[in-house]
């Protein structure tokens, strides 16, 4: 994987930080990301505090090939995202015509007030990323992609936005799993398998399920052959310690 | 919150990043962090790569009051962050006597092998953090507190831990919401009020269910008086805006 593009996603917002949201971001980004072969790096959820939004992207957006944000695009006073954004690339903090234009029309006269303008003011020369998901579109600067917190929104809008995005080979994943397995048991062999396969991520993953609790066991890389190999290796070895290995994921809880 | 001691968490797993897994550990800790009075001010997800948690760990434990890991702490070769924990801190990675003893009882003859027998190493000094529904503790070394990544078992550990950590002053929560309110609508007259209650975080979140979309108003702090106050002034608002607000967040979608 090291050849590929790297991504780090910034999830803006007190929200995820108190506790009051469930994040359903990182998960969507993270494989969609994979998927795409811009394979997730880093997360890092940060509050609405422009000091640490302003640092944290000027770090992000020098260590990683592309940063995604999530969240603080809206209209009200703790939507400051975009602002950042500006500040953190010195750029001038302004109207974007396109997206005043496209905004405006949606709006019955006297609507598109003071606060809705501010969901049109971007970093001078940003892209736009619409949907049709909201009126409001998401932006992308340099290496920064900038998008909603609503999992909805943001979704449309990544899904906007991917297939401008040059990729890298697709992280493929192959899993294999058995209950009544022990990690304590496999450990031994399953450390010798990634041993053999320094080109994959193996993973070693305890699962609890009403019908019995076990592990499963993935493999994660560019090379499918690889892991398919590195997967059949496991088979062996759960056999091999009396358990009846099973192909693929667990069930879902 | 400014006297309050602050939190950072590490979220320590390939399987986050990738997609394989939904966390479920910021909200709890979040969440539980807010009502214990130390605030969590930061995540991090990374990798399971050496270099990175070390160098991460450095890092925010230098710059937030306590840093809590999940993830990372079980006996397989992708199990690394207790040796980390050592690296980082520039202990001696070691047998923790009264962990390996507790440990060694709980299994058969021959059962508490090599890998197991990780699960009871850590930095020198480490306090142990014991709970029923894992037989590997978790421990505590300076600043940094080191928990599984299963959230039974993280949640486990985080309630025998929290008694012993000496928290600040509760962040409370008060809102109020609206269906049919728009954000667009409310911004102007929420800014003001934010601008009155300048020691108070006032969020506004957009929700969608079946029974109509609306905005909630949320206010968090640690003066109770003030947040009361502050959702009184938005009621007002909602209520001045021919909105019909009801107390508390909306009902669960």
């Amino acid at each position: 994987m090291t050849q590929n593009p790297t991504a780090c996603l910034l999830v803006i917002g007190n929200e995820v930080l108190s506790g009051r949201t469930q994040d359903l971001n990182i998960k969507y980004l993270a494989t969609r990301l994979g998927e795409i072969g811009i394979p997730l790096r880093e997360v890092r959820v940060i509050p609405d505090v422009p000091e640490t939004i302003i640092g944290t992207l000027n770090l992000v957006r020098a260590m990683f090939d592309h940063v995604f944000t999530t969240g603080g695009i809206g209209p009200t006073h703790d939507d400051i995202t975009s602002e950042c954004v500006s500040a953190a690339f010195g750029l001038p903090h302004e109207i974007h015509p396109e997206a005043y234009a496209k905004m405006a029309v949606g709006y019955a006269p006297g609507e598109f007030n003071a606060a809705r303008q501010r969901m049109a003011t971007m970093p001078r020369g940003a892209t736009l990323i619409e949907c049709a998901a909201s009126r409001a579109p998401g932006f992308n600067i340099g290496n920064v992609h900038v998008m909603a917190g609503v999992p909805r929104i943001m979704q449309a809008q990544f899904e906007a936005l991917a297939p401008t995005l040059a990729g890298g080979l697709p992280v493929i994943s192959r899993a294999v799993h058995a209950t009544g397995a022990l990690e304590g048991r496999i450990a031994d062999g399953l450390a010798a398998v990634q041993g053999r396969y320094p080109q994959l991520d193996l993973g070693s993953y305890p699962y609890y399920r009403e019908g019995g609790n076990g592990v499963a066991i993935v493999a994660k890389g560019t090379d499918a052959i690889a892991a398919e190999a590195a997967i059949r290796e496991v088979t062996v070895l759960f056999g091999e310690l009396g358990y009846t290995p099973k192909q693929g994921e667990p069930p879902a809880a």
